[in-house]
């Protein structure tokens, strides 16, 4: 292609040049030095190419927005700031460089958006392009999935769904003339974060990266309850008619969406009075309750 | 296969479980939680399979060792320590749960002698199977490539070339019955790293995970020095004799081997008095000065 690793190298140390005082020494050397803080999250995310995106369907840009919101959203997840990321990248070998430095530009852009600097990273040749990046966190009080508490009220950062409309719309190859349809393949393509939600008093909370019932379950499991869900109260969310005519327009099923898609990157937390959109208390018991029928969720829990 | 990405995760879990007081929090929620020191080193490693290592010629074992080492040697050659790794792993879906698991124990068998805990990771389907680890060290002096000074003796943590002998027997399929040739095998599937080396008061560090020839060019061009290598002192090192013996066996290269060569993850390190291999001097100029005949480094950096 006319370009060499070192090429590709020296480009992305270009775009990601930070001149963060907190990064001592950014992509260059054998590893970063950056300054932390007594606590640090860290958590990794992996997207492959044809499994987690499609490169027809999307445009570098947003891939590399889709993977650092991925990893950044499990950091937000735990009640943190993300500081610091770096991604492992595999290329064919037929990328076009403006291709790899368009992905650059979209990780950059995530990564801006949530107060984070690209500090390191490798390359390899690989017979599919994937992106493996880790995130690197502080938080003073980290938030679990685990210490949810009955009498707690369950709230939603915002209401999750889009991601599997667009998927849906994608898949089905429909196209729809709506401001609905365009924000659901946005955020199927780049979903955007709830960074300006305050959630710092939730006494429990989980990325919705599967989906919420996926995810609900899990966090009812970690901390030993039930968490009893209201409909109804999903649809009180200003997005909530927006969703159901793209349904209704393309004969979708807005549950399946809501309550089994995922991607959205929405935060679930427990808690009290906490903003954002209450959808159900937490109860003693176990699982999930008051679903008003059941929804598949779309995962690959079985992939093996 | 008849097992889920739960039950992968689950294995997973429990072999990297942890005693460690520092790991608030381990393997399970959105984000490890650990303490961190004021001034941490980020790093990141990819390996692929058919590019890195192949299954056929390592165990699962071994391949978990080796991409750790490789990880936590660019922790060492920045004078740091490693605490934390995380591993992002792709399966095609066709592996044995069993050869996961051996994999995971070789991971975590290279991290306890580095002194790291795993503490996170992410699982995802592809047509290869894939390891992006990352790896969080720490230290109060970083010692970095850009360092070096004129009139700095130059110094590598033991002779490196074995693993590129390794490699030879390999892909030539030679079978020699010597403790050498077990040597390189065993080098080149798991690179045995030099944790017990004092390199503290290094003035410049490069782990050579390429070759000596491609980094330590790397270490001139960073620090605006030549490196003045000597090849008789190389043939100081105890064990040159030995990889001598086996070039000889082989009709192979021993000189390619040590300078071109690479992933036995030697470190280099220029300074004074410094305990290891004693190879040259750093002087004023460019490059690397001194070599009696032009060796090709096996590198794929032009894999694009």
């Amino acid at each position: 292609m006319g370009f060499s690793e070192r090429d590709v190298i020296s480009s992305l140390q270009k775009i990601f040049a930070s001149s963060d005082p907190r990064i001592h020494l950014g992509i260059g050397d054998d590893a970063a030095v950056v300054s932390t803080s007594p606590l640090s999250l860290l958590s990794s995310d992996m997207a492959v190419e044809g499994v987690h995106f499609k490169s027809e369907w999307s445009s570098a840009f947003d891939i590399g927005r889709k993977i650092t919101a991925a990893n950044v959203a499990d950091i937000l997840a735990m009640g943190g700031h993300c500081d610091y990321l770096v991604a492992a990248l595999s290329l064919t070998g037929t990328e076009e460089l403006s291709w790899i430095e368009n992905l650059a530009r979209g990780m950059l852009h995530e990564a801006t958006l949530a107060g984070a600097s690209i500090v390191g990273g490798d390359l390899a040749r690989a017979s599919q392009v994937m992106i493996a990046m880790t995130a690197v966190g502080t938080t003073q009080h980290p938030i679990t999935r685990s210490e949810a508490q009955v009498g707690d009220s369950i709230y939603l950062s915002s209401l999750p769904g889009w991601s599997a409309a667009g998927l849906e719309l994608l898949t089905r190859e429909i196209s729809v003339n709506s401001a609905a349809a365009d924000m659901a393949l946005s955020q199927f393509s780049a979903p955007t974060l709830d960074y300006a939600i305050d959630f710092s008093t939730a006494t429990a909370m989980i990325d919705l990266s599967d989906s919420l019932l996926v995810q609900a379950e899990q966090l009812a499991t970690a901390s030993s309850v039930a968490l009893a869900l209201n409909q109804s109260l999903f649809t009180q969310s200003d997005e909530f008619p927006e969703l159901l005519n793209l349904a209704a327009e393309i004969n979708g099923d807005v549950w399946q969406w809501i309550l089994g898609g995922g991607e959205d990157h929405v935060l679930l937390a427990t808690g009290k009075n906490l903003p954002g959109l209450h959808i159900g208390e937490v109860v003693s018991g176990s699982g999930i309750q008051g679903l008003e029928r059941e929804i598949a969720p779309v995962s690959w829990s079985h992939f093996l």
